[in-house]
């Protein structure tokens, strides 16, 4: 064996989509990671694996901190795992460095299915960088959707804008609600709910379920959850840790999911839909990653600032110009 | 007299805008409406006044609902009219069409100066428009900054990013609280707080006012407010309806006026931070109005929406390709 030997070429990204696409996940994980990063080494692997996409459905699972999604993510994965299936959970934590939190302290709940091989489990956190979440959610889900898993969950909690951003890259909402006091069901109303398929009422057992379950079934018949023709968003109860209720939201997950395939011209204007939010969302965090902070160089945008300042050119038409070659 | 005399030639955004530099309110009053309806015909006009713009100093007083905002901006007209000072107050309600919610109860209770012709009172409702709620504030503030008045207050309810949006408008920002529960002191640390150069106690007559003064100064020198070298953001304890405190806090506006003026870089840095980020905020804003919908002719942000469902083209490199001309 030679000194060269031992010195092994660093693969590139695109070696490493190559490797994932044959079965590699520390590859997979790698990429990942890049793209959490926000590395636009990454780019060429991201074509590469996009084209290899697989349309994996893709179930978003959000809701307030405390409510019990990892819980019941940990048991809708052992359904799925029981029917054969193979899962991929991504756990997206948004938390500004300015709101701090972090969602990594509930991963420890999933690992039981951490030694199974048909389980991938990632957490994805992007605090700090300016590449923008929905960049990188977008991506970790593409090196995902060409791996061949059967089901994608993304989980995320719903405390903000940022986490119903998160959910425009699922096919299926499901919104976990605990029992709460008569006063906080308003609030529930106007958020989460609006863009919920299916509704999860968790810790069942707690005082003030029944009432909070016809609360929100009466809030969720006015607004409908989101458009999909003769589709009424069910209630299930449950109760993750003893496992009640997992059995029927499993089924219902199965149920929206023949319902979008038994509608398709709705489905297919509902993923136009979704596309068109996300590349928009991708193109304007582009241009704050571009722009956010000081050039180093004199560019067109610090120049435009320069007029600004001096009054000889106003913010709307300055705005216009810069992006009068965008389309 | 003909009948000609009687139809009067419709005035354009631009004489309208002629007519207000010489005095006219209700064209004024008529530019603000057409920048809130984001009318583009407005933008010639907007040149012309923004290169008449006299840097007029601009106050943003936010806070929650009910904290007494309007009533405090009532008693700083009050006292800068008697310096003989003239004011203007736009009045932002970014509510959205979601949320609800409107400020404009909470106009009545400024009526006092409607009279007075060296007071200008607007409110600016966005809601439902997807030009973009910094467009049409900034452009009103535009209208409003070239007419001479020697302040202008923007006053906006600290509920939402939105409304920190908006304090990106005012060189000073005051953050109006009342006093608190114990638990509710730490929601107001993470948010509002960070954006405030003074702090408003107001209700300061109210139960637990003393500890909430003691919690903000403790919050407010352990974060130091917005980057200004030297400045201790000031805690003022108010009692808007009884006029309690009211002077010195027009005294604290001053003073901070003051002290930006003592630092001439520092100051310019701000504006600039500034200036960047509205100008950032209006690009993006413009792109959504363009794209959020779907367009009437195919173009080629439709086009990479069709190559991304046919999985031709990802939307990473989608993203990036409709920016290429953009800077």
């Amino acid at each position: 064996m030679t000194a060269m030997s031992h010195a092994r070429p660093e693969r590139t990204p695109v070696d490493m989509a190559a490797a994932a696409l044959a079965g590699d996940r520390r590859a997979a994980a790698r990429l990942i990671s890049l793209v959490e990063a926000a590395d636009p080494a990454a780019g060429p692997a991201m074509s590469l694996l996009f084209r290899r996409g697989r349309d994996t459905r893709i179930v978003g699972i959000t809701g307030p901190p405390g409510a019990g999604k990892s819980t019941l993510v940990d048991q809708l994965i052992a359904l799925r795992r029981l029917a054969g299936e193979r899962v991929a959970v991504l756990a997206v934590d948004p938390a500004s460095p300015r709101s701090g939190g972090s969602l990594l302290g509930d991963r420890v709940r999933m690992t039981r299915h951490n030694t199974d091989a048909d389980v991938f489990i990632r957490s994805l956190s992007t605090r700090g960088h300016l590449g923008g979440l929905t960049a990188a959610t977008g991506d970790a889900l593409i090196v995902l959707d060409a791996l061949g898993f059967d089901c994608i969950i993304v989980e995320t909690v719903g405390a903000g804008q940022n986490e119903f951003d998160i959910m425009d890259h699922a096919d299926t909402v499901v919104v976990v609600q605990t029992p709460v006091a008569g006063d906080e069901v308003q609030a529930m109303k106007s958020g989460l709910l609006e863009i919920a398929d299916l509704i999860a009422v968790n810790k069942c057992d707690a005082p003030g379920a029944e009432r909070t379950v016809s609360w929100l079934r009466e809030a969720a018949e006015a607004r409908g959850g989101r458009p999909s023709p003769g589709w009424t968003v069910p209630l299930i109860k449950t109760q993750a840790v003893a496992g009640t209720g997992v059995v029927e939201l499993n089924a219902a997950l199965d149920a929206h999911r023949r319902q979008l395939g038994s509608q398709p011209d709705a489905s297919r204007a509902r993923r136009r839909d979704r596309a068109r939010i996300l590349l928009l969302r991708r193109m304007t965090d582009m241009l704050r990653a571009r722009h956010a902070r000081p050039a180093q160089h004199a560019n067109e945008f610090e120049r435009a600032l320069d007029d600004i300042l001096a009054r000889r050119r106003d913010p709307g038409s300055a705005a216009a110009d810069l992006l009068r070659g965008a389309t």
